[in-house]
């Protein structure tokens, strides 16, 4: 038996991921795709790289919520904030939302950083698919909100910290991100000479990851500041997150605090020695960290992912395996090294 | 039922690559892999990226001819030219080898660019695995001598023409290949800043991949003269090769050719219109090409390849599917997008 | 004595690099330049860079054609084709025109790859401004048409040989270019996601570059056909031109050609044996080649130059040098290692 | 007048600096450069970018200390940490070492984190040359210990508020350098494939710039922790250091402190609004540093420096103007865009 999947928005860089992940998924079968660019042509018209894979041939229709909400067992979102909730609410199936739109609980917070939110009852109860941490809540859940890539870097190493109060003073975290995480769009950032062999910092104090990253410190009990400063790097794919912050514990403690809640996850591992570098994350759905602690109470954790995959899509596939009962790495071990 | 495998030398680009393809191959089980630097190592800690795939735990061993030859159904050598031949002249299983020792019909011609060869008779009778083009006789070869990288992405637009003689004059070759091409191991040309925002020709007139292409176009019949130039690119993946020649056809007559040869080849496209970027083929094993003819006999074409798939191991995984008598396309439908 | 100098249209990457160069200039006095996009705005507001250069606190105006003539020595222009000649016929001063407007001598040539023509009867007896060639004549030039990048990257090898009958056969050109050279306006070509880890061939056989590449090639005495395939690469600055054609001399016969022609070019070099990287002409005005003949008569030329300076704004200066009887080199030697 | 120079060590990426900054400086003249590797070949033999510069003419020889402390009014000494001192302790002219050798005044400090120190007293006397800050003591000393790289992007924003007071926490320090930063000898870590597309943290907490960090910052009277953490990036040039820490003072009192110290420097630029991004700096001597203040207390700063100039060959520039009376900026403004 396979899931019957349809894919809203899938000509950006999240959705074409979908489409080539989940064409390698033994238990998925896509039967529609969406894009108002790419309407009645096939994937492979579209994206010259997926010939000669599973939905090559597979046509881009125009969205239709009520045929796929009959027709699909989930139904993935991969549109820009704003935007996916007015599909999201005419969906009676299960929703994966890549978008912000389902991420927050607390709605006012929501519409103080992106805009008025059409469905906020529905999204103030929808599940953060944080699917490493929050894998019991997301498997009887009717829709997700996928969580942001930054955040994902940062609240997987920090979540279980705050959890047991072992976080004792500001987090600062300095992320940098691959250039697909600014879209597919051309824009004056992303032109090629002004990125290249560049690092650019932007959203200093304001980046809307913010927001999502401090609420959900909050529900695990962190009560501290976080400053939050993001910059592009001229690479495609990765994140890499690096966090400072206090603790009012010693390794080994923070060690087994990690082993507790990351004993048996696939996707997540960790290191109180051996430091990651991005590219070890790269074109896989895993989230690599490592911590040490200097000076007594410092803590430094460095946490790398791929942006597309454990950032985005990748988790919405492990989120979706979980909502289905699922091997929860079904689908999620394609990689490429280099 | 699933073919047994060893990999000899796989801690190189291309030997990583293998075991990474190998890891999504339903019919495959990699019994044993074999590294002098990471001898007792298992693959995962020898390579990150290879965390959460079936081969993670599988250790690096010593290379035993004996034993692979009686467990093994196959047995790829990922191994510099030169050594390769030692190991396979003791190996009496398939054998599928990646370096250039049994590419050469001409003996005395692979010893005028590489070395005294030792294992000679079996090395000219060996089969040129040029899998889209040489698939009757690969079948049923014990010895497959796995071809170049820039041969590949040249000889699969040129030995059709060259077939029917279409090709009247010089042939001339820039191709540009990605860096991983180079090799694992760091040199002054592969130092960052001397490659990074540089292209770099090298081996100008005598690259020993020239008269692997001469030999293969002389086979099918060419008898004009071939100018090879190949530079550095500061990519990680990836071949481009630009060929211009003379020909007495035309359009429509080449297309004829190609369709006659290629239209049921699952990795090679081509086009007279829609020119390909290197990054179409980037973690694919496809070729793809496009030509045209200026001036009325100029002829130009255009050829993209990832230089560590098609260009090596996935190459080498067609064959031995193609050996084996399963679908081609057998655990090569692993791509990436950006 | 200080030659008063005005640039229209510096906010470009030519324009700009125009400001930088003649800021170490010792015969050089910027007193106007103009952009809508920063008017009103120092040049160090708009570019960083130029802090502590000489022009840092010089402001953009509007263009005055009538003012800059009567106070200015010489006038750049830095803009898109077809609007350069409306500004150029305007002014009576000196101008040194960095399009296409003034290349052409054969005027409905120009009509056919760009648009009409509204200062024919000046352009077709404008000068080619082909510095290390055609300096006598440049001498006593008033507009000056700047020469493409491409062109003027195979020009300086092929010219010399043209003009002594020794080119036999078509000239295959294959020149990639560093992004800057499409300009600082972002499009999807440009997009770092879309151009990084790629090489992208464009504009196959009808690129603007191909009529004045002929042209030039036609008066001094070619008449074979060229073939000219331009492709964008991931690096920020740099042309490489890979050249095959057929020849009727030997390697020491063209060593004299290029003796004779260039001997005392402090700008141009070659070789018959050391080929140059692309990274060896960047941030300098030089054109490095070098050259050998395979097979008898296959010749092969590899050149490098700067597109932004050698390929445009440090030829436009060279050429300034020229017309005001300064050192060739005066302003030209400030270059950047790496 | 002309100041005479040697350079002992002048085949590195900062040896070659100083001499492409030294070829446009109008009051210096370079009389000897050393090299092992290159002895005997003239400078544009070994570094082509050097053609039609002062110097490409100029020859390698072997160092002499005795002969270049009597004609040289300064010797730059760009060698190995460790062999610097051995040179510096034959010459009695003065001299600017850019390896750590008299960077620290407290010895032992030094020596554990690099080797017994063979000129200790010299040492610890030595004047630390951070150009901006020091220019008083510069002026009069014989041997300045130039700053390293890492320490120049952060000192300049953090000296002048530990001097005050201003700083009340831990110093959380994330730098990024471009792979120049490692050195011209090939090494895994610099293998393009390896570093390219990747972000790799090193030296985790013991990175041989903490102590010197540390040892300035304390002698201002800071007395806090420093959290240390570099990565190299994939870019040629650049180190983009984003600092995060406490402070007691609001963002118009910083401005105050900063334009205390900076409002006459060249160099220094800062910003409460505007951050700048690594490519601002690039191929220029200036540090552009901002900072903001989040959450009542928690400072941010940003810093930028071009690695191989301000962060060595330009400052060592900077300290022989100041040394030898000249204007600061002498040969210091060459730039290049992109």
């Amino acid at each position: 038996m396979k899931i019957k999947i349809s894919i809203i928005g899938a000509s950006g860089y999240t959705g074409q991921e979908l489409l080539r992940l989940l064409s390698n998924h033994a238990n998925a079968e896509v039967i529609h795709i969406t894009s108002r660019k790419y309407l009645g042509k096939t994937a492979s018209a579209a994206f010259p790289q997926l010939r000669n894979t599973k939905y090559a041939e597979l046509e881009f229709e125009k969205a239709d919520t009520a045929a796929f909400s009959s027709d699909s067992d989930v139904v993935f979102l991969a549109l820009p904030h704003g935007e996916s909730m007015e599909y999201a609410k005419k969906i009676s199936t299960r929703v994966i939302d890549l978008s912000a739109d389902y991420r927050f609980s607390d709605i006012p917070l929501y519409e103080k950083w992106y805009k008025p939110h059409s469905d906020a009852k529905t999204a103030s109860a929808a599940t953060y698919g944080l699917a490493d941490l929050y894998a019991e809540k997301i498997k009887d859940s009717r829709i997700i909100g996928n969580p942001g890539c930054y955040p994902t870097s940062v609240l997987l190493p920090l979540l279980p910290l705050a959890n047991v109060n072992a976080l004792t003073g500001t987090i600062n975290i300095n992320s940098f991100s691959g250039i697909t995480g600014a879209g597919a769009s051309p824009g004056p950032k992303t032109h090629f000479p002004m990125i290249n062999e560049n690092v650019m910092p932007y959203s200093i104090g304001n980046h809307r990851h913010l927001p999502e990253i401090q609420e959900k410190l909050r529900l695990e009990g962190f009560e501290h500041s976080v400053v939050f400063t993001p910059s592009l790097i001229p690479v495609d794919r990765g994140i890499i997150s690096v966090i400072t912050t206090k603790t009012n514990r010693n390794v080994s403690q923070i060690e087994e605090i990690y082993n507790n809640v990351y004993a048996k996850s696939p996707f997540v591992s960790f290191s109180a020695t051996e430091f990651p570098n991005l590219k070890q994350a790269r074109n896989t759905n895993n989230c690599i960290f490592a911590f040490n602690i200097q000076n007594t109470n410092d803590l430094l954790i460095i946490s790398v992912i791929d942006n597309i995959l454990k950032g985005a899509s990748g988790q919405a596939i492990q989120n979706m395996n979980i909502m289905f009962g699922l091997d929860e790495k079904e689908g999620l071990n394609n990689i490429a090294f280099v």
